[in-house]
């Protein structure tokens, strides 16, 4: 029996209800699971008439009745477009929780929108954990091509050494061992990103970063059975030869993961939260307004998503 | 008239012999340059007998003497390898100064090798820098694929932020522009990166480094001409479509140019240093000391470093 995988609408006003529609025209996806929408009927039927496209099945649409369909401007985003996203986000949230869907594909929010509709969190991350009152997560890029794990995300470059600590990057390697171990059906192979450049070179560059913060907790997984190496100079981690033996990559910060990510795998990628009791995918674009309602916004991120969420879901 | 470029052998106990006797064979090379090999005729013989390879005509070699031939060991970089590697590079610089060659792509030296034998440097470019007098002057990662400036480079990752100022990134984006109008034959492209995740997204992450120090330097720039944008998001800075439209990214630190380089052209890049008043480019790789003498170093990246050399030293 395929799994039942929900797929939140996202921000009316943005690319979201196109790529949901296009969703449930994809043969490749049918064949894996049952996509379930979160959003809302009307607006969904809205865009299929303007583009000319097929009406989505009712069975396939889990109507929240969020917002009146006919106030949606396609390309505006504000308080009401936001409430209504996030209504989509809570209800699915909620199923699977119930364990009425296996796990849950997001379209993209907007977060001004969000912002605007009093909702404090910036994204779904945050309101993926909040909810599900989890305290040990970690961000995931995933692709055929390369995929990375992050120790710090959203924060000033500045900011990213004394977030590192030696519990922290062990939390993080766990973290991908479990998630890569689910997707590849074997125990993965884990490579460690450095801090500075060379990975310090023996103290040559930087504070010792490598010796005192991040070995420390390669040795501890490695201890614990887990397969792994590193640190690696951060540069030459990613050379074709390592990604071919590389499972995951953690990641000390932001750009040096997304980095080779979207210049490898720009349009298959998709972001995961790793360590949450549901299982949550989503697209690696925002709403792209400039072209919402156009049948323009390339729907395969999504697609990419849902095809993740699926092998996260195995038993 | 082809130019001369002076290309020097590199530590005699690693790969440099055998990459600088194949550099003698390449055809493409011989097309656009002539070039001559700065070390000791007798190490290349010995490589070359070793290897049963052609012997180098004695004419496209400077025989420097610098050390006993039969006392080198394959593989070993000692004091004596470190000074003769020294000598030639040295030689080579003498001979750029004095117009008696275009310019000097180098092979590589072991920075042990040079410790041991007193030498200060810990490499090239500050053996040039050094040598030429040279006050501003930036690194550069050449290659068809993407083309990356360092606004530092051998440093720490915490150290970065401070070393960041108006006036360095404007210097590395006028170096920029000098050295890929040569290149190219016509005003670059130039793509500035952030450096915080997302740019800083105005302000949410970060201390705005984007609007203090990087933006007023874009400014300065386009008022003198310069035809620029930027600060980017680091990661999507690196897109396929946006290495297309630029020239040259102007990174602010090592492996925000350093990842995509390697991921993206891992075995073409050239390293170069611009604003010297001699014109160096060298391999991208090390002495790779377990496989010297053995004739399986890849000699591509030589002499792609040459042939950036000859576009450089276009009048």
């Amino acid at each position: 029996m395929k799994p039942r995988i929900a797929v939140t609408m996202g921000d009316p006003g943005g690319v979201g209800p196109e790529i949901c529609l296009q969703l449930l025209q994809n043969a490749d996806v049918a064949s894996i699971c049952t996509p379930v929408i979160f959003g809302d009927l009307g607006i969904l039927r809205r865009v299929a008439e303007k583009l000319a496209w097929p009406m989505p099945a009712e069975s396939a649409v889990v109507d929240l009745r969020a917002m009146d369909a006919s106030s949606v401007q396609p390309g505006v985003c504000d308080a009401r477009t936001g409430a209504a996203g996030f209504a989509y986000v809570n209800a699915a949230i909620d199923a699977a929780l119930a364990g009425e869907v296996a796990a849950v594909s997001t379209a993209p929010l907007n977060k001004e929108a969000l912002a605007a509709a009093g909702v404090k969190f910036p994204g779904h991350t945050e309101i993926f954990a909040a909810r599900t009152d989890s305290k040990r997560w970690c961000m995931m890029q995933y692709s055929e091509e390369i995929t990375c794990t992050f120790v710090t995300v959203h924060v000033g470059y500045a900011e990213v050494p004394r977030l590192l600590t030696t519990a922290r990057i062990l939390e993080v390697i766990e973290l991908s061992a479990e998630g890569l171990q689910r997707i590849r059906g074997r125990a993965p192979m884990i490579t460690v990103c450095g801090l500075n450049p060379h990975a310090g070179e023996h103290g040559l560059f930087g504070d010792r970063e490598e010796e005192r913060i991040i070995i420390p907790a390669i040795e501890a997984a490695r201890a614990k059975g887990i397969r792994i190496d590193g640190p690696l100079p951060p540069d030459t981690a990613f050379l074709p030869w390592k990604r071919k033996s590389t499972d995951v990559f953690v990641c000390m910060y932001h750009d040096q993961g997304h980095i080779p990510v979207k210049a490898l795998a720009f349009d298959s990628a998709v972001n995961t939260t790793l360590g949450l009791p549901i299982i949550r995918t989503s697209v690696d674009h925002g709403t792209a307004l400039d072209i919402a309602w156009q049948g323009k916004a390339n729907p395969s991120s999504l697609a990419h998503a849902v095809t993740l969420a699926v092998k996260l879901a195995r038993p």
